[in-house]
C-alpha cells in the first residue's frame, strides 16, 4: 500500500470543512497534514468540533498558502464565494490539486458571473476548472487538478432533472424547481434567521426568483439539453439541520414509466444514485453521499413531477468533493464515502 | 347580552376537536355542550388532552345525534371523511347547525367526488352545503345552516391564487401547486411516517399525483375562472407540528407588482389575510387564524411565485369552521378568533 | 366599562416583550400605549414581530422615561438584567407601576446580589419591590406598585418544592434541581448555542453550579422553610422552543400520597396550577399561563420527585408579569390569561 | 486477511437492528450471512430501511435457530425483552456466540430479574453471560461466546459515575440519576407518545421510580462499591431521534479536580471514552460509538454532578455490541466503529 497522501482542508470551522474531515478520516488513501481557518487559528479542531475529540489531534492554522503547497498535494477549499478563487488559483499554481466548494469556479460564462456574482477574482481560472457532478463528468474529472464542486441545490437538481432533459422526455420550457433544505446549508455563523426558534417547527421561501444558485442549474442543464434553458429556482428553509430534497416539474413527453426508465438507464452503473419507487425521503441519505432518485407523471395535468434526495453537506458539499478527487486521482470512487445513511 | 349559544363538537379527541374548543372557549357567545368521541366514551376531555385541565369539565360521549340535537344547536364535525356526511345530515335535518370538517360535503359534483373518495354516501346533502372558504364564500355563508369547512391544503392555495386567477393575472393553463405541511395534518392516529424518528429531520412528498384535495381546489379554481382549472399538486409532509405554506406556480400575465396589488385588493377588508411583502413563514401564524399571503414574478421565466401560509389546524380547519359559524350566525366575524400567532 | 388602562412594553423587540403584547393585546382592561426598544427605535412592532401584521399598529420608540410615565400608567420592563433596575427605579418615581421582568429586583439580600450578578444599581429599590410569584406573595401584590416578576427556572422550580418544603414533607438537606428549557429561554439574539444545527436534536447542561437563577429559587425555599436553603441546581438546554420542566429531588419525609395532597391542598384555589396524576408533559402548557404539577417517592431510595411544567415565556415571564399586574390593579387574576395550552 | 466471518442479525426491522448493519457493513472482519424478522419476513431489508438501497441485497427471514447456527458464526439479537433469552439459549447451544441486546441476560440476580421483569425464561443462562460493558468488564469479554449487551441508560450512567464510585470520591448514599433519552430509544413501533406532534417541542419523564434499567445499573455500581448500591433513577424522553444524557448526583467526597482526575486515570486508555471539560452535549457523538464524560462538584452544595453522553442507537446499543463482539473475538476494539460523530 501506498503512503496516504497529505491532504489540507482549507476553511475547517465550519460545517463543510469538519464534515471532510469527518470523510478523510475514514479515508485509507489520504492523510489531513493540515486544517486552516484563520479566525480560528491556535485553536484545537476538537476544539471547535467536539466530535472529533479523541481522533482528531489537529490544530487550526492561519492559510498559508505555499505552507500548504509544501505539505499537501491535494487541498479542499470550504471557504465563502469570493475568497475562495483566488486561493484556489493560488495553490493550483503550486502544484496542488484543488477541490474548490465555493461558486468561485462554478460558471463558465463571465458574464453570467458577474451578473450573479457581482465580482469576479477568478476569470482565468475557471476556464479550467471542471464542473465536479461526477454523474455528468465522470471523464474531465479523472486527471484534473482543478474542481469547481456544485452547490447542494444544483446536485440535488440536475441529478433529478439531467436524464430526463438530456432525453427529451421533460420539456425545457417552464422548468419549475421547488427545493427544501436543511439549515446547515446557511452555514455555521449564527444569524437570526438559524436562530432555533425561529427556525423550528416552521417553513418559509429564501431567494425567490433570485438565488445565485439557479445559472449553475442552468449551465449544466443547457448542456444536457443541447440549448439554452432558463428555471424557476425556489429554494425553502425546513426545521432540520441536514437534507435537501429538490421537487421539480416540467412538461412531460413520456408517461411515467418511460421517465423510470430514464433514470434506471441513466444511473444503473452509478455507486451513489438510486432510483426509487417511491417519493424519496431526506432522512434516508443522512450522513451518506447517497442519492435517490424518483419521477412520475401527473397524468390528468400532464407534468413530470422528478425528485432528488441528498445530504446536503455530503453529496451536496463535502461528500461530492471527496468523490471528486477519488476520480481526479485514481482512488476508487467510494473509497472513503461506503457509509449508509444514519437512519434515524 | 345573551345566553350563549350550546355547541357540540363532534370527534373531540383528535387534533381538529381538540383545537376546536380551545377556541370555543374563548367565543363569549357560545358554551360548549357536548363533546363526542366514540371510541373514548367515559373519559373526560381534560384526560385525553391534559391542556384543559382545570379549564374544561366535560366527558367525552359516544354520538347520539337525537340527544346533540336536543342540547345543541350547532354542532362541528370533526370526523374522518366517510363518516361524517351521514351523521352531518341526521343532525342538519334535526334542525342543528352544521359545521362539517370532513372532505364529504366539500365537492360539488357527483362524479367528482366518486372518482375521488369511492364511496357517495351524501349526494344530496352536498347539494346544499356551502363551501367555507369566508374569503371566497361570504355571502352564501350568512345564514347558512350546512358548512362543508375546507381542507387545509385547499385554504392555503386557493387564498394565495383566488385573486390571480381570478383578475387574468396567472394563466390557468400549468398551475402547480407545491405545498408543505406540518405533522398534525395527518391526525392524532399513530402511523409508521408520524412516529417520531421517521418524520423528524427529514421531508418527503406524499400523495404525488393523486391527493385528495386536488379536486376542491380545482372546484373553486375552476369556479373563479369561469373555465374548467386543473391543477398538479404535490403535497409534502415536513418536521413541525403545525403549519401549512402553499406555493404556487403559473405563467404570469403582468410584473410583479400588479399580482400584489391585485392580491391587496382582494384581502383589503379581511380580517384574517395579509399581504406580506417577503415570504411568508408558517411560524407566524401558528395558533392563530390568521393567513400570509404573497406572490412576486420571476422575471427571467415569467412565471408568477404566490404563496400562502397558514396554521393547518385554525385558518385550515377549525379556526375556519369558527369564522363559518360566526358569519353563519352573525356573531363578528373574528369572535373568539383574535389571537395572534404564537411566535416563537 | 372604565377606560382601558394605557400600559408600556418596555423592551418590545424579545421574546418576553413580544409575549407580553400577544396577552395584552386579549386583556380588555388595558391599551398598549407604548412599545420601546432602542436598536430597532423606528420600526414597527409588526416588522419586527409578523405575528402582530393586521393586529397591532405600533411603532418602537426608543426609551423616554418621561414620555412613557405621560402616557402610561404601567409598565412592563422586558430588559437584560443590569439594565432594568435603573429604569424601573425612574418609572416608579414617576408614579408609574412597574412589573420587571429582569434579575434585577428579585434578590432581597444586597450581598447576594452582589455575588451572583456583581454589580448593584438598584439597591434600595429592590427593598421595595414584591417578589411577584401569586402562588407564593398573593397579598403582596394587591396594590403593589413595583414587582421583580420571577425567572421561568424559579417559578417551575418553587411551584414543585414549596408546599413540600414549607409542610416539611421533603427534607431541605441536599434538594437538587435538574431542570429542562426550551431554546427561546436564552433570548432572541443569535449565539453559536442557540444556532439550530447546534440546538436541535441534541441536549446538554449549562451553568452547572452556578447558574444565576439559583439564588432566586433559594430565597423562596428559605423563606417558605423558616430556614436557610441550598440547592444544588443544574439548567439544561433542549431542542425546543418553548417549554420548562423543573424536576426536584428531595429526601422524602413521608409517602407518596402525603406529597401529593400537600399539592393538592396548596393549589385548591390556584386558577393557574394543576396537580397532574402523571409526569407533566410542557407540551401541554405551550403558550398559556398554566402549571402542572406532580410528586411521587421512589419508596425503594426515600427520595421524593416534585416536577413542574410551564411555558418559560408564559408563566415563567410574559404571562405571569400580567397576572401580577392583574393582582396588584384589582382586574380578575386570570383576565387575558385565560387560553388553554395550544397543544399540538 | 482471513475470510470475514459470517453473523446474522436478529430482529433487523427496529432501530438497533438496522444500526447494527449500518456498523458491521464497515467492519472488514464480518460479512452479514442472515439478517431476521418474523413479521417482515420476505421483504428486502432495503425496502424496510431505504437507506440501504444499492448497498444492502439482503432479504428478511423467519428465525430458524438452526438455519442461522448453520451459516453463522455469529449472533446479534435484536430483540424485545422476554423473546430473546430463549432464542439466545438456543444459539448459543448450536455453537453460535451470541451478543443478545435485550435485558434478559443482563441481571445476574434471579429475584431481582423477576422483581423487576416478572418473567424468567433464561434464569441458567443469565449465569453464563458476561456484561457487556467493555469499560467495566473486558478481561471477562475477551473470548466470550454469550454477552448480554447493556442498556443504553446503564451504559450513560455507569461511564459517568463508576470510576466516581469505585473510588469513592462519591457516596453511594443516594445517587440520583435524571437522564434525557432520545426518542429512538423507544424502538420502531408506532405508539401514541412518540407520535410526532405529541413528541415534538416537548419533553417529560416517565417510568418514575420504576423504570427497568434501574437494576442492571444498581447491580454494576453495587459490584464496584463493593457493597449494595440503591439509586433515584428518572429518564426523560426527549425531542430528539438520537442522544441519550446522563446526569448523576451523588455527594462528593473531594474537590471537582480530584473527580475529574479520576476519569481521566479510568479512561486514559480508553478509545471510546472522552473526558470533556465542559458538560457534554449528545450532539457531538451522535451517529458514533463514542462517550462523553464530565464531573464537577457544586461547592456551595457538596453535590458532585457527574455526566455521560451517547448515542443510545450506537454506544448505548449497537455500537457496544460489536465493540464487545470485537473483544470477544478478537478484533480490534475498534474496528467497524472508527467513526467521528455526525455533527450537526
Amino acid at each position: 500500500m501506498n503512503e496516504p497522501l497529505p491532504v489540507a482542508v482549507v476553511g475547517a470551522s465550519g460545517y463543510t470543512g469538519a464534515e471532510l474531515v469527518r470523510l478523510l478520516l475514514g479515508h485509507p488513501g489520504v492523510r489531513i497534514a493540515c486544517v486552516t481557518a484563520n479566525k480560528r487559528a491556535g485553536e484545537k479542531l476538537a476544539d471547535v468540533f467536539p466530535q472529533f475529540r479523541g481522533l482528531v489531534d489537529l490544530t487550526l492554522e492561519a492559510l498559508d498558502a505555499a505552507a500548504v503547497a509544501q505539505r499537501c498535494r491535494v487541498a479542499f477549499l470550504a471557504l465563502p464565494y469570493g475568497e475562495s478563487g483566488a486561493i484556489a488559483g493560488d495553490l493550483h499554481a503550486r502544484g496542488v490539486t484543488v477541490l474548490d466548494l465555493s461558486a468561485d469556479l462554478r460558471l463558465h460564462d463571465t458574464l453570467e458571473h458577474q451578473r450573479w456574482y457581482g465580482h469576479d477574482a477568478a476569470q482565468e481560472l475557471r476556464a479550467q476548472a471542471v464542473y465536479g457532478l461526477p454523474e455528468l463528468h465522470r471523464e474531465g474529472l479523472a486527471g484534473a487538478t482543478l474542481v469547481a464542486v456544485p452547490g447542494c441545490y444544483p446536485t440535488a437538481s440536475l441529478l433529478a432533472l439531467a436524464p430526463l432533459v438530456r432525453s427529451g422526455l421533460v420539456s425545457t420550457e417552464g422548468l419549475i424547481i421547488d427545493a427544501k433544505s436543511g439549515v446547515s446549508g446557511a452555514g455555521r455563523n449564527p444569524a437570526p434567521h438559524t436562530h432555533y426558534p425561529e427556525a423550528a417547527e416552521g417553513v418559509r421561501a429564501y431567494g425567490v426568483a433570485g438565488h445565485r444558485h439557479t445559472p449553475e442549474i442552468e449551465q449544466e442543464l443547457s448542456e444536457v439539453a443541447g440549448r439554452s434553458v432558463r428555471v424557476t429556482f425556489t429554494p425553502h428553509l425546513l426545521p432540520m439541520s441536514r437534507g435537501m430534497l429538490a421537487v421539480c416539474y416540467g412538461r412531460a413527453a413520456a408517461p411515467a414509466a418511460e421517465l423510470r426508465a430514464a433514470l434506471l438507464d441513466a444511473y444503473r452503473a452509478e455507486r451513489f444514485v438510486e432510483v426509487v419507487d417511491r417519493p424519496p425521503d431526506t432522512s434516508h441519505v443522512r450522513g451518506s453521499n447517497r442519492a435517490h432518485v424518483f419521477a412520475t407523471v401527473d397524468e390528468r395535468t400532464g407534468q413530470a413531477i422528478a425528485m432528488a434526495a441528498i445530504d446536503n453537506l455530503v453529496k451536496g458539499a463535502s461528500g461530492q468533493a471527496v468523490q471528486c478527487m477519488n476520480l481526479a486521482l485514481g482512488f476508487e470512487e467510494d473509497e472513503g464515502l461506503r457509509g449508509a445513511g444514519v437512519f434515524p
